[in-house]
């Protein structure tokens, strides 16, 4: 198996479009026939499981990644996680890359537990192709993923700029003259370095939120060997326009998530009337190949 | 149901110490009778659950709380998490407080998956009594587990300073004249402030290293009614001489967490030879003694 970012590569040049899509399933707004009779976790759990291969169904021929969001399959208990754990088989069986988001991180010989259950799609449990981590607790939590996802082929990404509003609040401080963030990218910039491989880029890759396009091109310079996950498109308020400076002149280096305006499209002005609850993965192909065409015409 | 604060301190109370057993199973490290016969994720997951059943029967009547630590149980995938949830609930009907250590989060519609799916024990699946939970994201990230703790008589433990060497990395840049994790702890802070009650702490406490014992000292001062939960003592480099500082003039204020010296000590040089691994739960109840008495003389 090629590294983490070979393969990433691999996989973008086939679709020719970044985008990844978000599985961030919530019972209340789940298409009508996927409803579960009950909020028992296992009945949740199972219909979680059923709307994620649907929409991986649907996807899988368009895109090179899925990004399933751990919290809402963990709000179920182990029922949630064992969907969680289904969902992610059934996105590589189909050929996606999974880049599981948990934001995980603890001290080093905990760290190293995480790693080696979530890290790496032969190697691990949960199998996952890359997974989000957080950098408050500094380079000894860090070096453990970056370690296990190099031996593994796998990929990490550390939480770096986030698109929340209260992300400012310490992110933003200023220390030696550059924001915490700063201080952050410049480490991911060290173990993308590190890393790196033919294909220009490293196992470790940093989240950027989308929310604010010129910190989006101060990341991109200075994390010049770092995938860029960008959340935050749609949904959370950034629009395709800003992201254009993401990526590199092969269109490469930056993956660019959306969640609910696609898996949720059903519910969408624009897909409402013409899909309805009952045609939701029709809604869902119509949404993903939109996005698909809106994040193409600014690269 | 009392608030988590009330409810911890009429716990603490009764036991006399602030002794939290960290239950941190590792396979490498368990008793003889309880190794799996294979490194299957379903095997190591069941000795885990018999081991944590069997340290919480011994420690139960001595201490108010034990802290799972998440990553050894989701290390084992699905069926980790089966135990984990089992071990939680098996701790609570043993009349123990679980304080979860998971150090999550994610932006605010995120982190209410987590908050509601973890804290409260009757009001979540995982039923916990209280969650860590990590600030990097900001405010509006930790606010949906203030409200979900505040409304189900749960805690959250914010992360401030870790015991590691490389929480310094971040934590300790400088901004506006102050460390990052200061300006973590002046938010966490008025967050236990706005929670507090008659028991004088709030909802909201905050995770701090014992390495350094002149910053426990600034902390314990900076965030008056924060419940303080120290890890770090033991294998973690810390001693118990340090953490004097850390409580009020009721002996209380603060949790000192304890995990491999008590749980592994079945392999400590001071209990091999006495009860060897086949009564390893006399190891962890004279390695709990120990502890107490250790805390107890420092108090």
């Amino acid at each position: 198996m090629e590294s983490f970012s070979i393969r990433l590569t691999l996989a973008l040049q086939e679709v020719q479009n970044p985008l990844v899509v978000g599985l961030d399933p919530r019972v209340e707004h789940l298409p009508e026939p996927l409803r579960p009779a009950s909020l028992a976790p296992e009945e949740v759990a199972q219909a979680y499981r059923e709307f994620c291969r649907g929409i991986i169904d649907v996807v899988a021929p368009l895109v090179s990644a899925v990004k399933p969001q751990s919290a809402f399959f963990e709000q179920y208990g182990p029922a949630g996680c064992q969907a969680l754990a289904d969902v992610i088989r059934y996105a590589q069986d189909k050929g996606l890359l999974v880049l599981l988001d948990v934001k995980r991180n603890d001290i080093g010989s905990t760290a190293v537990a995480y790693a080696k259950g979530y890290l790496g799609r032969e190697a691990s449990v949960w199998g996952a192709d890359a997974l989000t981590v957080n950098p408050y607790m500094g380079d000894d939590s860090l070096q453990p993923f970056v370690d296990t996802a190099v031996a593994t082929k796998s990929g990490v990404f550390v939480l770096v700029k986030t698109s929340n509003p209260g992300g400012r609040m310490f992110q933003d401080l200023v220390a030696d003259k550059r924001t915490i963030y700063r201080h952050v990218a410049a480490h991911v910039e060290r173990l993308a370095e590190q890393t790196s491989d033919v294909s220009g880029y490293g196992a470790v890759g940093a989240v950027v939120g989308a929310t604010y396009p010129d910190e989006l091109a101060e990341l991109r310079s200075t994390m010049a060997h770092a995938w860029l996950l960008i959340p935050g498109v749609g949904s959370q308020g950034g629009t395709a326009a800003d992201i254009g400076i993401a990526f590199d002149q092969h269109g490469l280096g930056a993956l660019i998530n959306s969640a609910r305006a696609i898996i949720f499209a059903h519910n969408r002005d624009e897909f409402r009337e013409e899909f309805g609850d009952k045609r939701w993965q029709a809604a869902v192909e119509a949404a993903t190949c939109d996005t698909i065409d809106e994040i193409r015409s600014v690269m």
